[in-house]
């Protein structure tokens, strides 16, 4: 079985192991204060042209959206988030169990959602007599590439950052796969950095065994961070494992040669299905390809390939999702090309 | 100014600041402990049919429902609840602050949310290999009658009960304006009773200054009710003067007359609009009823009368919502029909 | 039975009973929108001498606890509360179903916290390497007059706010019996507002049926109050009942008059158990009364007086508290005078 | 600088380290559900005899204690812990986050509570009549071993559990240091499991990189377990990366070889400090050992070995804390028996 079924199936890069091995036996103090975090958040913030952000390193993505979240909503505010974000389908709730509700925008069908809506929402919550009954709009959350894979150009981030500004909401950013994000179109870290109050930059995803950094760029919000973290189970005890990873991912551009192996890789998938002439769900140009397989092929891949079903349809087709990785190895894209090329018959030329 | 916004604009039915008075100097214990309580629970428990169901008095509506569901959700669950429900867009997150997400549930076009539609969202979710990521349906919450004046038939109700028990989801009836709604139809208390695990009678809207009743007859779910009230300051430290006010309310049917009584003039009012041509947004048999009015009529009411917008439209019209309640005085409504007759213009015969 | 039990065992004075009588039938915007709240704020605002503060009105004390504290706590801090507060022990964890921990402060015999007490317990947080893995301090709750029945002198109170100004902590005063602390000592109310940040004025125990009137003095804590208060089941639908009674309350100094007639009288018992030698648990100047009494005495005043038993004490001897109120009637005084004479010994002369 | 300042100073095992490498590039499904995972359960099952218990794998501890008991607390009730306990002191208020007020219980001088105190605390809750006005006991938390290093007998785990039984409180036994405890006395992983409701087994502070196995024995706690995990943010993506910690750790004796190397060394320094009469805090057969220095012992140890410094006292001595784990070197600990011996000048005979 060979798995595209997410892009977590590894453990992590080599140059992760070796640099963990080498460390071991360092004795350092706990919960982020030591030298190797430390030296991970200068090489993190050199990276997001932010001399002055603060930089954090938590386990995973949900604890890092919680806590990111929770640290900066009062609690009759609500996060604003597109209907398909992973914080209002994919954590169990862990928004409202900091107490406040997700605020679902109706994306676009590529998973983005706009400055115009954000702005339209917030004046619709005050035009309305009855606002002070209703959630209060506290900050807008997205994910960059979005849950469908899609990216927001450099334009849409500023028009939306200057949006939030203008209504006064921190925007909040998940970058579980930002490496993915970044190598697969002109939008820097940089660009991220300036338009977002808080971000993460993920690590698990990315090369890493596990880990995100989150960057406070917003002064005002940077106060008592760790507190929160400390309080959602989010500060590693022996934190140093998280510095170790993330200084040998930004350490010579490992993070982004990671990033750009798994672009690549999926680029071909994609033009393996698109040659075959199969529908794609989004016009992904990340690390994440969703073709609609008709229910034969989706039979076919299924021996072979682990991979998820995304979305049943009515007609029998069905939405799949493969994914690449850091780790994912030129001969199983390989693989999957030649059967993408044989279990696909060519459809509407 | 005449007002027809809202069905709480007065203070309280005759009888019972007679009985309030009446009683003022006697001295109780406090917190619901008292005798008129017990008397008023009594009333309630004969009137439902359900000689063990637990009865409570709380303040207000919000209260009520976020006792409720809190006292029954586990942390990962939620309520599902029509997406137009009180507790979805109205209560400012109370539900979420108490940790649990509100899971809307398309309803029709009435505000009415159908057993099927329940059945496959349970279905659904445990059919989602990605279950454990997402928020369990713990609960399900409707209002009897709806937010839009609709009732649930003695069969909907039913079959939704049926379904809740099948699935194992407690169904909340939030009564709010319940007198109204069995005023308006064939349901029953003892209906109500039947179907709902957990109900609350309103006494805020049907007669009483303030409260409302809220009946647990599902046994297993009654334990340290009263723990969850005063920890949600729901619990009165002059709780008498619930009790008085529902003692006065279920003695002799008043509060059946009080019902009775607004929704005789709602279909009043109803009839005058349908007779002018008027659309309704909503079939509402109850207390609230909807009319679609032109920018020209809604200018000329205004003048006069205290009345909701409920949605403006894009050619102009809008949705008013026109309530009655208990206190509605017959020459008000008098006052307003002559007026529905001079300010609309027959439109589509 | 002769109730001294508490405070709160009878209905409301009869100026409240008329004036909701005679404003019955008005028709008022709901959610203290109104007119009756308006000039409530107003003479409250007069009261406290702060023209700017904003003033809201909730119906209970513990209500009004959650909804102040919650509004101005950040997720990680707690408040810092006298042992002996009503939010560390008397509100089923209301405080905590918030998300913050309650801060227990030792309070010395008399229920009283200290300002040097506040700056050590500050200090000792910051001084502690692992302050981050602490609840932190966020604000101080005290209650004036306390639990215990005693009160702060103006001395005090300008300490303890200069204190938690100089610590940034936000000085939140519960003030469920204002009334009969400011009638038992030279603190007035602008001596609380001068000193706070924000507190209650209690209404239910001091003549009204129900309602604590919230006075928000610090202007950075004022925005957006009214949400939480809709959040967390505060905010009355029928408004005006509660500005009604604080109208009243406020005209004329009838909370005065009310306050005056209670510490009166239990001065009054307060003198009869010491001209006996029975000793007072607390020194309490207020309408609490806490007299240290033998078993044999206690069985006796049980026959025909409901009272609190405070605490039992291993010597067969126990705390009772005797409460008065606006609604003690002199001859119900008299005749427990006339029983302290009979049953209590003289003892320890 | 040589640290025995805390037992996570280190990286892992090597064994685990090897163990990682070894299965880096597996591609395995993610959530915990994988064949480590499973081998890992069967393992720890069979270690604790407990063949049906469910086994789940977290990161941290804050994590996990909070995972734990807001799977089992209803709203209205707290955990009691000593009140020494680490979610008393130590969390952030991680408990009150989930809404749960920690009830702390007067612990004795080894930071131990009895099963006597515990039906104490129980039978004193419900003779209160205001018990519904107070934090109701859900559940009982202790460590094993405990904050200050000691351990409970196996008769008196036993005690607390029948007592724990009797009351309905589900007991909950923090195992962060679970090794060194058993390491330390009679006590075995069987006893535990035949005593807690639920427990943890830590893995940071006992050779691996990080993680805790949580035991859950108790049926009717089982249900939904996986999703508090989630929602809490304490379910990893990359679950094998437990699986195999916890597989190694558990194959052959690692983690009791791990265990009884630390208590050793501890054992070591403990006679050390006992032959110069220098006094121990606690009496702790276990990896942590608190002498209490004089202010000039603590500086000279200050210049070649870091340690936590526990209390300070007002004679100018002070409790330090010294830690063994799995990774300390014997050299390390003759190195600091030497200088025990010149920096301790006997006291005391």
């Amino acid at each position: 079985m060979i798995r595209f079924e997410n892009d977590y199936a590894e453990g992590a890069h080599s140059a992760i192991l070796a640099k963990l091995a080498e460390t071991n036996l360092e004795q350092t103090p706990g919960y982020g204060m030591d030298a190797h975090c430390d030296a991970a958040r200068e090489l993190i913030r050199r990276e997001c042209g932010t001399p002055d952000a603060d930089v954090h390193f938590l386990v995973g993505g949900t604890q890092a959206n919680a806590v990111m979240l929770a640290s900066l909503l009062r609690p009759h505010q609500g996060a604003v988030s597109p209907e398909t974000g992973h914080i209002a389908v994919h954590e169990t709730g862990a928004i409202e169990a900091t107490g406040h509700k997700v605020l679902p925008l109706p994306s676009a069908a590529d998973g983005k959602i706009t400055a115009s809506r954000v702005h339209a929402l917030h004046r619709a919550h005050y035009a309305d007599e009855a606002h002070e009954h209703m959630v209060q709009p506290g900050a807008v959350y997205i994910s960059f590439p979005t849950e469908c894979g899609t990216v927001y150009t450099k334009e849409e981030l500023a028009d939306l950052a200057a949006t939030c500004r203008e209504c006064g909401l921190p925007l909040v950013i998940d970058g579980a796969r930002m490496g993915y994000g970044v190598a697969a179109c002109g939008v820097t870290l940089r660009d991220v950095a300036a338009c977002a109050d808080m971000f993460s930059i993920g690590g698990t995803k990315v090369g890493a065994l596990f880990g995100e950094a989150v960057v406070v760029t917003n002064e005002t919000l940077r106060r008592d961070f760790r507190y929160g973290m400390k309080q959602r189970g989010g500060m590693l005890a022996k934190g140093r494992l998280l510095g170790i990873q993330f200084e040998t991912l930004f350490t010579d551009g490992l993070y982004w040669e990671i990033s750009r192996h798994a672009v690549t890789l999926a680029m071909r998938i994609r033009r393996a299905f698109e040659e075959k002439g199969v529908p794609l769900r989004y016009d992904s140009p990340t690390n994440q390809q969703f073709p609609i397989l008709s229910g034969e092929a989706l039979a076919k891949f299924r021996d072979r390939y682990a991979f998820s079903l995304w979305e049943q349809r009515d007609d029998g087709c069905a939405v799949a999702r493969f994914c690449t990785s850091w780790a994912t190895r030129e001969e199983h894209v390989e693989a999957l090309i030649r059967d993408i090329d044989r279990h696909c018959p060519r459809r509407r030329v």
